[in-house]
C-alpha cells in the first residue's frame, strides 16, 4: 500500500535491534485518520469473506482493530496478555514466547467472546517471527471459530513469520512487506 | 448517558471486590458501533475546547479513545505502561498505584508528542480512586500542554477519584456515574 509505505519512509526510524519505530503514527500516537485508511483497506481485501469478528492483541493492536471493526460493523475482541498463569475453564489461552522481551507470556480469551460460528479476521501492528499470530492460531482453534485471514500493518518479510504463518494455510494479507533495513542503508520494501 | 445505563444494567457483572465487569462491550469484546457513540457524547461535550490531542492509558483506554477521537478528527496518544523504570530523558513519566494489583507502575509518554501548545482531553473507561488520572494530570503538567478535560465512560461516584480531579480544577464529564453496587443490590447510578 503507497500510502503506508510512503508515511513509513517519511516517519519510520530504523534502530539498533532490528527495531522500526512507527510511534508517531502507529505505536504510541496513532494518526487516527490515517490508521482508518489502513482499515479500509483491510476491508477491501476481506470484505467479502463473512467477517464477524476481528481479533487483535494489547496493546498495539487495539486501535488498528477497532478502526478497521467500524468498517465491518462487527465488534472487536482483544487477547490480553495474562498477568498470572490463567487457569480459569472460561477463557482460552496460549503462550508466546516474546522475541522483543526474552521471555513467554499467556495470552487468553474469554469463551463468552469467541467460539463456533465466528469467522474471524486477525488484525495487528506488526508481523516479524508469528509468535503472536501462532498463539492466536491456537486459540482460534480452541475456540471451535474460524480465522478466515490476518492483516498486518507491517511485515518483516525478511523473517519467518509471514512463510510459518502461511504454511498453516492461513491468509496473510499485509499493507507494507519490508525487504530488508538497515540504519545505514534504510528501508527496502518487497516489490 | 441513558443509552450506556441501559447497556450497563443489560450487560454489566457485578462481582465480588467492587469489580464491575463490563467485559462485554468496552473492555475485552469492543462493540464498536455503540462505542462510537460514546465518542460523538465526548464530542459533544467537548466540542468547542480547541482540543487537538486525546490522551489515553494502554490497555483499556485505547478503543474508545480512537473512535473518540474520529469526531475530534485528532491523533490520540497513549500513555505506555513501562516495564522499567524508564530514565530516558526523551519522556515524561509519572508513577501510579494500582489498587486492583496492589502495587505502583510507571507510566510515560513521549516528548516528541505531547507539549506547550496541546490541548489535551483525557479519556479511559473508568474512574474510581483516580489515580492513573493523577498521573495523566502530572505528565500533562510537565509536558507544558493544558488539559481541558477528561472524559469518562463509567465513574465509580461513590469512589473519590472523580472529587480529587475535579478538586484539581479539571473537568471530569462521565458518561455514567454509579452511586452504588453489590452484588445483590445491583447498580445504582447517580440522578
Amino acid at each position: 500500500m503507497r500510502l503506508l509505505e510512503d508515511r513509513i519512509r517519511t516517519d519510520g526510524k530504523v534502530r539498533g535491534g532490528d527495531v522500526l519505530k512507527v510511534d508517531g503514527f502507529l505505536n504510541h500516537m496513532i494518526d487516527v485518520r490515517f490508521v482508518a485508511e489502513l482499515g479500509r483497506e483491510f476491508y477491501r481485501l476481506f470484505k467479502d469473506c463473512g467477517i464477524n469478528k476481528i481479533l487483535t492483541i494489547e496493546s498495539s493492536g487495539i486501535g488498528v482493530a477497532c478502526l478497521t471493526a467500524q468498517f465491518f460493523d462487527c465488534p472487536v475482541v482483544f487477547a490480553k496478555k495474562a498477568k498470572t498463569k490463567n487457569i480459569d475453564a472460561d477463557v482460552y489461552t496460549a503462550s508466546v514466547f516474546s522475541y522483543t522481551h526474552g521471555r513467554t507470556y499467556d495470552i487468553m480469551v474469554s469463551k463468552d467472546y469467541l467460539g463456533k460460528g465466528d469467522r474471524v479476521l486477525f488484525i495487528d501492528d506488526f508481523l516479524a517471527k508469528g509468535a503472536a499470530l501462532i498463539g492466536i492460531v491456537d486459540i482460534v482453534r480452541q475456540s471451535g471459530a474460524e480465522l478466515v485471514g490476518a492483516g498486518i500493518v507491517i511485515e518483516k518479510a525478511y523473517q519467518d513469520g509471514g512463510e510459518r504463518i502461511r504454511s498453516l494455510g492461513v491468509r496473510v494479507e499485509s499493507l507494507a512487506r519490508i525487504a530488508s533495513m538497515s540504519e545505514e542503508g534504510g528501508i527496502v520494501f518487497c516489490d
